[in-house]
């Protein structure tokens, strides 16, 4: 983080901002595929049912019928063993982040975490100052040597991984590496601490199994309904076995006593009315079309850049030319009207050699336009 | 904390669900006063007007114009000079505990705090394992010696203070008070930590001048829409100088992202549309009927009960008759029908001897009858 220029995010937010330039750098869903309709009829629901109690107070462990349906969804399509006991909701998945920090680490303690790895992890860990023991991922799924090292050595309280199309790689763990992972961290002291933002959004429609089921009592595992339903409500979700979740239950209470309630009720209106596998299909679909549009545009108009070829998910990694530095091209591009997102902020060292770009909130005829924009300001940097 | 058996929270919160208790132990506002169908329209023009946009990603400040509109309420109500720079939304004026801790306090730091104060904040600050310097407040406010023998001594990083009806005990500081904590303080390298969750709930509905006006760039003030609006939208803020607020951003957007941007949006689109004056007076009135109600039952009724006169909020506080303990006027109080919250919590130690008692959610008849009960409780009690 210490390698990012602090003027860069007001750079990058300043440039979301600007419509003459089509952005690759963000990580929002489609406004196109958000069901603002629908959810505009659930919340109107919700006022003529419960009138002043949708504004009350509410208890900490969230909606009850909101952590029943999270809990038979994980029974039905993950085969896990949990029931609504086991389910906290949280504003949004990136709430987990700061809590589960809160709840395990001393000051000095180890964390495992995947290079590349997710930026907002790596910022709400490092507010607790623990030590971290960074595991290369690649279509391979984690460094197996690596993660046994740091298994070893650091001995890591947990190792937080992204198995399901990772943000930013868009990398998903093979069967055969969430076998070896588990089995790995099965005769280890290090808990498994499994974010699955993306698991809704495989372009195959196919539930991956959560590497955390092989690991009963040994892991935690977060999702939400940002990428599918509305980022803004800020709802999402941690299962947990006993003892942790009473425990995480306390930090939760201390952070902000509960979460958005009215938002639940609107969100279970929703889910009651409405399909949800379905919403989650039309949302793959669009990622699936722009990600083949993007993969198309760079292999056409981008040869030198090696990338990552997406399951599922809203980003990819493409690998910079020999001697392009990411924020070179972040400031060319920016004066070309194409943003990327440099690599350097997902990576504990290094990084520089890489970009992460979205494909979710940027049109088919968008991302061809935005690829020529890129290919010049590759070219203009030698690439 | 400690001197509170586990079991309790859990029974009281059943209590709070049975219909038969009369219950002064919660904190909710009533809920005849909240504007449901006013806040529907504003959820249904939102919709109207935004879409999808309503549903995105935001940023981590929070919304621009409700920003605005807290500030300007603060320069023309506490001649407070800020502007929306100096404002960050949360998620109610809770989270600026655990988020103003995670700033501020390493391990084994000093807080100063009120005796009694404030169980959220007590609790939230609990998890950053700092040392507390207790102050005790009365109807004089914070016991000025003891305040000035922790800043010498223990010398807190801040002191905590709900200097308008404070939260248990009802307690106002009046002026003097304001301008002696804040002399003190000026000459000391503590911190003001000003939490005014009560501050539009005088009776008399005049603003009071906020402790920290006098102590510009050493004190932060935080507010919130919950206990007039609408507290399960988890909406509030802290008002800070730069650079602290800088700092706190980055804990915000590690702790989760922004808050609940629908939220922010339909709050906004209310206070555009309707009157936010009207409504606090509306809130305060149906809190001092309520309170007078409250007064008179103890007085006619519990006359070995002492206690305090708020002049706004939602609690006040009883001192129980010598040998009558607060856990069992609880255990007691719920055979009989009627709910009292034990002090314990709110005291780092002691705090037995004194109930918190609350009166926004209970209305004159109902007042009147629980304190028939409790005078039964006290008398089968001894006291």
């Amino acid at each position: 983080m210490a390698a990012i220029p602090p003027s860069f995010l007001g750079r990058l937010f300043a440039v979301s901002a600007d419509p003459s330039v089509i952005s690759f750098a963000g990580g929002l869903p489609s406004p196109a595929v958000l069901d603002a309709a629908g959810i505009a009829d659930a919340a109107a629901g919700v006022f003529a049912d419960e009138g002043p109690r949708a504004l009350q107070y509410a208890t900490t462990d969230g909606l009850l019928p909101l952590r029943e349906f999270i809990a038979a969804r994980y029974r039905r399509r993950a085969g896990l063993d949990v029931t609504a006991a086991n389910v906290q909701i949280v504003n949004g998945s990136q709430q987990c982040l700061d809590l589960v920090a809160k709840v395990m680490l001393d000051p000095g303690e180890s964390v495992g975490i995947e290079a590349p790895g997710y930026l907002g992890a790596i910022e709400a860990f490092s507010l607790y100052e623990p030590r971290f023991s960074a595991v290369p991922v690649d279509e391979a799924g984690p460094d197996l040597g690596a993660l046994e090292r740091a298994l070893a050595g650091a001995r890591p309280r947990f190792f937080y991984a992204v198995p399901n199309s990772q943000n930013p790689s868009g990398l998903t763990y093979p069967d055969s590496a969430r076998r070896a992972v588990a089995g790995l961290l099965a005769g280890s002291g290090t808990l498994l601490y499994e974010d699955d933002a993306f698991g809704e959004l495989f372009f195959d429609g196919r539930p991956r199994r959560p590497v955390g089921a092989a690991l009963p009592g040994k892991a935690v595992l977060t999702g939400s309904f940002s990428k599918v339903l509305a980022p803004g409500m800020r709802c999402g979700w941690i299962v947990a076995p006993e003892p942790f979740l009473s425990l995480f239950n306390v930090a939760k209470q201390a952070a902000d006593l509960h979460s958005n309630h009215l938002c639940q009720l609107v969100l279970m209106r929703w889910l009651e009315t409405r399909d949800y596998d379905a919403q989650c299909r039309r949302v793959a679909r669009g990622c699936e079309r722009n990600c083949r549009a993007l993969l198309d545009a760079l292999d056409d108009l981008c040869p030198g850049l090696g990338h990552t070829t997406p399951e599922g998910g809203m980003f990819l990694l493409a690998r910079l030319p020999p001697g392009v530095s990411s924020l070179d091209l972040f400031e060319e591009g920016i004066r070309r009207g194409v943003a990327v997102m440099p690599g350097r902020p997902f990576y504990l060292e290094g990084g520089d050699d890489v970009v992460r770009l979205n494909f979710s909130n940027t049109d088919e005829d968008g991302i061809a336009r935005g690829c020529e924009r890129l290919r010049d300001a590759l070219h203009a940097l030698g690439g």
